[in-house]
């Protein structure tokens, strides 16, 4: 199942991405129809911390309308009625970013010492959470090197602290996508990465989670990046230098991993800071960040 | 008046630290007996985004309540009854900290060049969050190097984007204490702070937020550490490098600040890494920061 979260007549809601990710099932409306019940919550977050119950009443909820021939519950992606969000649109913290995951991102950026012994951890604001095919600011007037980052994001499912890296994978719910729009400049300015990484509408999440069962070998899935169509990063989840049970293992140690936590993985080579000359971008540029599986997280660029 | 969050019963409530600190109003209970009326909301987050309606309640209520005699809406501190909490207990994001911002401080743990020349901005996670009188766990299996810094916290009080310094003292509600406890050895292995700063427990903040009105200057407020009554940290906000309105309008360039975010300034000399030999934290330590007009932030190392 792919989960989203979007917006239709000021209410946030919460669905399923099907019919090869045209349309949106509203899981709520479609619930009451079916049983007269309300059981789905109306948050993700809440979703994911119900844990299996969620995940079965949306698949009796699927399997309903699917014998149906009726579309009352269903909305096309495209239609005017309905805006997706990030498929988290608030989350309860800062989102978890891994710095340098990735060998040739790592030398593209700076040299063969920066690659990284452990994993470097920084985080990004919540109120840089924006969704799939949202317009993401340039802030022009305090930065003329924004860059893109497509990252492939882990979504935690439970509550969990110390958690060894044998069981690390039993504490994801899924996994999404994640541009991990960076001001260079500022990142560079303040030595600490975070104030750089934070601009609002600069962390894109989406379209939505994909539950892990549909994911059989998260380590093994291509990223690609593109810019107005020219392929930027072309990378495999296959080169983490740190992979997903060893982060979740790392950053849980100690500290209390909650569900819904969003942990976003590294980037691969071919950001627009380390191309000579460097590319940096504009308004009117659109970025596509495409994994295998997942989907594509598209945004514009606007002043 | 000085804001705190506690525990009676299992139920989380807000209230007024009063009689010299010794005693919390419960604002709810208070109000209900005096006008039959329930408009004090359940968390301090949503008391901050009322605003000032939410204060000039808070002043009708202490007074309704300091012209009786009955005490039934009052608890002591002490009382086995109740538990203070921080006072803002589920930050909705992580706190944002101001790395090196006394010179002195930057000198003891770096070189003449590390003196920042923008401020550093790192991140604590919420779940490190505690409160007053808590204890903090040593993580004695993952860090050998745990240290104190006690520092001034300021509380947003409204949302707010590319503040200018002339104005950013309009968006402070009000100050508390923040122990800014760090795995030295973690935050140095990682290279990003972020995971040496964000252990659960070691977040101490309050007794109180007390409201900006009682602080007619917080640039000129002596800032005391002790541990086991020993005084490591003596220092004065009046040494801050990035004074508060230069950090308001620094972090909030291109970044919303919202009601109940926390921004705590940075530490004085005299932490524990920076003595010779270092002196680290163990089970057993007791940490009490003291800032003048607001408090003392007492809490107790723990295996």
């Amino acid at each position: 199942m792919k989960f989203v979260t979007f917006r239709r007549q000021e209410e946030e809601k919460i669905g399923l991405l099907i019919h090869h990710d045209q349309e949106i099932l509203d899981l709520k409306t479609a619930e009451i129809a079916m049983s007269g019940q309300n059981l789905i919550p109306n948050t993700m977050i809440e979703g994911i911390e119900l844990g299996e119950n969620f995940l079965k009443r949306c698949i009796e909820i699927y399997e309903w309308v699917s014998k149906k021939d009726n579309r009352e519950w269903t909305y096309s992606l495209d239609s005017n009625e309905i805006q997706l969000l990030s498929p988290i649109p608030k989350p309860r913290k800062n989102i978890f970013c891994i710095g340098k995951n990735y060998v040739a991102h790592a030398l593209e950026i700076g040299k063969a010492e920066d690659i990284p012994e452990y994993p470097m951890v920084f985080t990004k604001a919540p109120t840089a959470v924006t969704g799939h095919l949202a317009n993401v600011y340039s802030h022009h007037s305090i930065t003329q090197k924004l860059d893109y980052e497509g990252e492939l994001a882990v979504v935690i499912g439970k509550r969990g602290v110390s958690i060894p890296k044998e069981e690390a994978m039993d504490y994801v719910f899924g996994y999404t996508i994640v541009n991990d729009i960076t001001a260079r400049d500022i990142q560079q300015r303040h030595k600490q990465y975070f104030l750089g990484k934070s601009l609002d509408t600069t962390c894109p999440i989406g379209p939505s989670i994909v539950h892990k069962s549909l994911i059989p070998d998260p380590h093994h899935l291509q990223i690609t990046t593109k810019v107005n169509g020219e392929v930027r990063q072309n990378g495999n989840t296959k080169d983490f230098i740190f992979d997903i049970p060893t982060l979740i293992s790392v950053l849980s140690q100690g500290m209390t991993l909650e569900p819904g936590d969003i942990i976003s993985t590294g980037t691969p080579s071919g950001v627009g800071h380390g191309m000579n000359p460097p590319k940096y971008l504009k308004a009117g540029d659109v970025i596509e960040v495409k994994i295998e599986g997942i989907g594509v997280l598209k945004n514009r660029i606007v002043d």
